[in-house]
């Protein structure tokens, strides 16, 4: 009789999107006349630009003919795109990363998850609290991290980096060396960005001690300040310890056409062996790339008319931010990130646990957001919202949030 | 210091196709004269038809526009290709599956590769042999299967069920009882076909034993013959003891697209869980959705007229089988597969090795195959030929593997 895994037992359930769903439908069935605007969602709502859409629709003309059809695409991904994202989002940052470190994928979330494959099953991981739960559940589905503890809200086995206002909610070098440190920079779900210095501390820690960091830069379009590294590439001797996961879906709006990539340098070895050639392994096994036609659109995004206006949406996303942060702090409200990051992190008032807030926000200014206990224990009085809704929503919303509470 | 996962470096050396690649180019380098036909390979090279087309351009004038747009895909897969999926897949062959057991992904490859993952790693694996060589190599990442023996060319601790001339090349009950049973029909690479009395075995055996068949159907669109099943489920009780793999690759082309589906029933339940549940949580953690895009082309792939046109694409492809097939065994080669199949199992003449008779055909009649000692040592002495050419080459090929051999 065939066992199930059963580290997927130790999972909890994941009810924070569907809890919201629920309570979203009840409200909106007892009050029909209220207007709801949703600020708690991770999606972009601005439609793909006009050069990915050109660029859609000439790759599926050529799959209509036999001259021009493709069929399989290359393992890593066709060069063009490759080629093109060594060339914007590396050299013109002064870091050398080569084509053949590249791996294109259906998105960082899938490269989020599966990353952990290539580490052994005893790896002890380090996460910041909160964070971004595909991180934790991956290496838990994985048999890492131990037993769930019920009444701490965390597993045994895993090193929380708790994230506060103390420390400008960025995590510390952890009591204990993790083998694997997930780093998110623009975070999700605080909206906290961390500097060069401060990487560098991160860079240098990892090498002194053989950790590898898995650095999630899917918001790094966001990044306006000098300041900020946009790759953990910038930093010096990062090549040796970080493995890079970069995402289309909030620079491009490319969350229902699924494109990212993962750089892993050729110098990362561990073991004696290439974190390269071993994620190279398990992409020819267990992927068969991303389509022809994203690839395409991905392209695209890098062409002069592409980045400017991507550009455009990443601008008129970060106006947003800024109108939600500058205007609920206005008002009085504890807020931090929403610059040079989609997210904003907001102290629910009165001492509030997050959920009473959510509660309490829906019913009074008809404003949904995420309850930050959500994303961990240390989110605890914290709601996240986002940057990704329209301007004129936006700007009812906060409203609303500033003269009704 | 992280260490990597050490069940990677029992793989085998991937060197099948890139060997193949590596001897055609120089070949050619050497014959610039000579035209080399390809029935190696086994992407298609037939373009998306028309309706496909029509379908993927109108979804991406959809996504240019904010009020059509679409973001982040249902975790399942959108419900118009979910229901799509059942009514024609299973309800019109009398099948009663449920939109909510249809998982849609990227393909059938990375589905096959996945799934192992919600058992559990002690699992017993058993495998055709010769085999597509996922479905080991992904078990083997996970850390089931045992060592490689290199004198005997294979794990010690899978479950190898040879398919033999003997046995018509089909896998036989094996001698203990496997937690996990692959099976593939029609097979890659071999061609051969499980019948319904064939099949109802495995799933009797997988019932009585509380195995679980993981049922790989990417071929089922090339089936003609009235007795052999398109799905496992036409089997009685297979819902209590299969999962099924679909792809759109070979039945519509999509090896460029990507797009495939697992069925997943909800009466599937070990160790007191709903494997249903299980998948449901692994796709939603480390999965994000098969593009919006490509959804919208799978769905039309079931409308009246895509129905008509990937007929016609299949029926072209088992044409060029059939001429394969017929041909040679009128030359006086041995020759099996290539009915309800597009793949062709050619055994070697004069007792060559499958490479010698490679370099063989290569070199006399400039034809490149697939030797099937890539595919386990019980293909060795074979050669897999596919359909997936042009008819005219097709017939040159066979006829010069006819005249010059």
């Amino acid at each position: 009789m065939v066992k199930i895994n059963s580290s997927y037992r130790k999972l909890q359930g994941s009810y924070l999107f569907s809890t919201i769903a629920k309570k979203v439908t009840e409200f909106t069935k007892a009050n029909p006349d209220k207007k709801v605007i949703r600020l708690g969602i991770g999606d972009v709502t601005l439609p793909l630009s006009p050069t990915i859409i050109k660029a859609l629709h000439n790759a599926v003309d050529e799959m209509a003919h036999k001259e021009t059809f493709k069929g399989y695409a290359p393992d890593r991904g066709y060069s063009f795109l490759r080629e093109a994202i060594v060339e914007n989002d590396y050299k013109k940052r002064g870091c050398s990363i080569s084509p053949d470190e590249i791996f294109v994928s259906d998105g960082a979330k899938c490269d989020s998850g599966n990353i952990q494959e290539i580490f052994d099953v005893n790896s002890t991981i380090a996460v910041c609290d909160p964070v971004y739960p595909v991180y934790v559940d991956s290496n838990i589905m994985a048999g890492r991290g131990g037993d769930y503890l019920a009444d701490k809200e965390c597993y045994s086995g895993i090193i929380y980096m708790p994230c506060k206002k103390e420390n400008g909610f960025t995590p510390m070098l952890p009591d204990r060396v993790p083998d694997l440190i997930y780093l998110c920079s623009p975070n999700n779900p605080t909206g906290a960005v961390i500097d060069r210095n401060g990487l560098q501390k991160w860079v240098d820690y990892a090498n002194e001690n053989g950790s590898v960091i898995i650095f999630d830069a899917a918001y790094e379009a966001y990044i306006r300040s000098e300041n900020i590294p946009h790759s953990i590439y910038e930093c010096d001797g990062a090549e040796k310890c970080a493995i890079e996961l970069h995402s289309f879906s909030k620079n491009a709006g490319f969350t229902g056409l699924r494109l990212g990539y993962a750089v892993v340098p050729k110098a990362l070895v561990r073991d004696g062996v290439s974190l390269n050639d071993l994620w190279a392994r398990r992409h020819s096994t267990k992927y068969n790339g991303a389509p022809y036609i994203v690839q395409r659109a991905g392209e695209a995004v890098y062409s002069a008319e592409g980045q400017r206006e991507i550009r455009g949406m990443v601008d008129y996303y970060n106006k947003n931010a800024d109108y939600i942060k500058t205007n609920l702090e206005k008002a009085g409200f504890s807020v931090s990130g929403g610059t040079d990051a989609p997210y904003i992190w907001l102290k629910t008032p009165d001492n509030m646990s997050s959920w009473e807030f959510f509660d309490y926000l829906l019913s009074k200014a008809n404003v949904v957001g995420t309850p930050g206990s959500g994303f961990g224990p240390h989110g605890e009085g914290y709601l996240r919202l986002t940057a990704f809704g329209s301007y004129e929503n936006t700007v009812e919303a906060v409203d609303r949030i500033v003269n009704r509470l």
